[in-house]
């Protein structure tokens, strides 16, 4: 146990100390070092690919999933995408010095609040390894230091690719413990970690919920979960079918398995009867398994195999699959009840043609992202103009939504005088 | 246990039920609520007055010190100051609804970040009854519900004033429960309160050390610490000596027990021999102690009573009091890391006329206020032009420096599209 305390407080003592140095970096050195990795990775890629190899091997050993083995598996072609990623993001605008707000106050005391880096962030994640590029562009962008920790399972992909991101942070002359990467030896080090408030500023976790509850039971330092989604789409009375056919067909479907992906279908009674046997057989076609209230049922009839009873638990569930439950509401305010009542604050989307409901939803969900007439699947930092993400909020505070290189920021308050003093 | 329990859970669960009322409800009818709330106070002064004699009475029978005494007792005036105050929140702009960003993507979607309340905020204070009004009114007026949690010496008066509070809300047509007051009943209900993270959405404890550490340990719900200030004054080569001798005199006297108070100061040693003779006897001609390092001593020479060594501990101490820590450096790097090892991020101030020294100041020092040529004591939202504040944080996330309106606030993004789907 001594070891493993040592081995973290060094890793994030030294990316604390390098930490300074980034955020006294200009723009044009932490570009560079983003240019330096992505080169780095091309050059590099029969290393990081036979290391890659050592843990496709344990993995198929170890007995992992076809899926799982998929995810750790990279090839040319993912480590160019992964480099293309990291290019990407030098071309995104630095939000380190953006001036959000100033004023000359009465005294004559300028303020402005300028942002800066955080400090130090650790990013916590499973299998696959493109996340360590991703995670370490996305921070060294924000002039952050980074602290890693991905899974044993991809401990020597990780190892390659933390080292390329290293050395190509040394080669833009910036301090190559700048990244740190842990060893991924389990809760003992994953608590360590999140106890270590005099070096880590922020612990974002990207995982699944076992990992959010380890992480809450121990840490210290702050954490921002990258959470869950249990998405709705709400078809009003107003809706325009067609439009609301496209929407929830791509809402579920078009990538089920990720987290703005749509997991209840509420409808207003009024259209229910138009729009539900339409929706149903639409939505069986692209293979989508439903959980219908008994109203739905009544409505579509006969027996039909991919549709079964929906209970209390399947409005609450992430399906991250093809499974939809689908209700009907009698209003937009039992709509906006039933998504207070089982939505996760992640994206909520209304289809209407009525300003009234539009507004109405809009100022009464709770969520990240309320969207009228869209798809929830744009919420997603590319998506909606912010650049890349390191995973999306649905917490309150800081950052709510997609994480991007503003969120990685805080503040601070920079204020100029000529020898004022308080009266 | 089992009935504490179930009085926190109840008063934080109508306080989010009242949230939904308050989130929705317009601009105009929390500020008549607030206005209700200063009448109230002004017609219910006696009522008022009575129950904080009940609270002097006990408080001098436990032997509570002149200066507890001072700050639970209420009067004509200080009611009258109370009312004052929830008026001046009035007149400050409503953060609720202020679009804080927004754009049209490439496809056309419309996308505005837009500020919305938390939900529900709990304060936990100690013997000063005019936070309860104070951080009611921000709360509203911020569209949050409030959950107060005063100290049990304060228990009838912070009960009278949570009344008329919640009477005020209710006159104006809002939920009485957006005031909730818990009985002040020791530790086990702080950890009742610090766990309700169903309902609560942030803490913000008032109060001492101890009441920070208590809450660290079981908090599940976010917290804001109100956070303390080892704040510095650095006069550099190149200080106006008037100006400096000015805002160290004021940053450490004007008001010493505050946290925007200056506790250390640094003097770079090529104006040490013209500025610390001078400044040693401004300082003690104003009361204050001295704790030097051994050159700053070398300077002042012969025994003086208010002048001792500063210890290690000296340099991380708030001492909250007419006592400075006085040290030399030899540059302004050495300022900076001097700050870093022991400033706790909160006010930090540098006199100069030299550009390269002020930009390296504010570059270097990383803290929520950093100052050129003005004192410390500006930390504050009123002095900053953000009207009046509930705290100042030294956290990074969310809310850095004054905790005002704004920061009582989180946001959501509202998105608009015309049948939008991703591709």
């Amino acid at each position: 146990m001594a070891t493993v305390a040592s081995a973290v407080e060094e890793v994030c003592g030294r990316a604390k100390r390098a930490a300074s140095a980034l955020a006294r970096a200009d723009s044009e050195r932490r570009n560079a070092a983003l240019t330096e990795i992505a080169a780095g990775l091309i050059a590099r890629c029969e290393e990081i690919l036979q290391a890659n190899a050592q843990d496709m091997q344990a993995g198929r050993e170890a007995g992992l999933s076809a899926a799982l083995l998929d995810r750790l598996a990279l090839d040319e072609d993912r480590v160019r995408a992964i480099a293309d990623a990291a290019l990407t993001i030098v071309s995104l605008p630095d939000p380190v010095g953006e001036v959000i707000e100033g004023r000359r106050l009465a005294n004559g005391l300028d303020v402005r609040k300028v942002r800066v880096p955080l400090g130090v962030v650790a990013v916590v994640y499973e299998a696959r390894p493109n996340v360590t590029i991703d995670a370490a562009a996305l921070c060294l962008k924000s002039g952050n230091a980074i602290v890693l920790r991905g899974s044993s399972s991809a401990a020597h992909s990780n190892a390659a690719l933390a080292q390329v991101a290293a050395d190509g942070v040394a080669a833009a002359g910036l301090p190559a413990s700048s990244v740190g990467l842990l060893a991924g030896g389990g809760r003992g080090e994953l608590a360590e970690l999140a106890t270590q408030s005099a070096t880590v500023d922020l612990i974002i976790p990207r995982g699944g919920e076992g990992l959010k509850a380890a992480l809450q039971e121990v840490a210290t330092v702050p954490v921002i979960y990258a959470a869950s989604g249990n998405c709705h789409v709400y078809v009003d009375a107003f809706a325009d079918l067609d439009d609301a056919e496209a929407i929830v067909i791509n809402a579920k479907t078009q990538r089920p398995g990720v987290c703005n992906a749509a997991e209840t279908l509420l409808v207003h009674e009024a259209v229910a009867e138009a729009f539900i046997p339409r929706i149903v057989s639409g939505l069986i076609a692209a293979g989508v398994q439903l959980r219908v209230d008994e109203r739905t049922r009544a409505l579509v009839g006969g027996q039909i195999d991919s549709l079964r009873p929906a209970s209390e638990e399947d409005w609450a569930t992430e399906y991250l699959a093809l499974t939809l439950a689908v209700g009907l509401v009698d209003s937009t305010e039992e709509a906006i009840e039933h998504i207070a009542r089982y939505g996760s604050g992640h994206s909520e989307a209304i289809v209407t043609r009525d300003t009234v409901a539009a507004r109405a939803f809009q100022r009464g969900v709770d969520a990240a992202c309320v969207y009228v007439n869209a798809s929830t699947r744009f919420t997603d930092g590319g998506e909606m103009g912010m650049g890349a993400e390191i995973g999306n909020s649905t917490q309150k505070l800081h950052a709510r939504g997609p994480i991007g290189l503003r969120e990685l920021c805080t503040f601070k308050y920079l204020i100029e005088g000529d020898g004022h003093t308080r009266g």
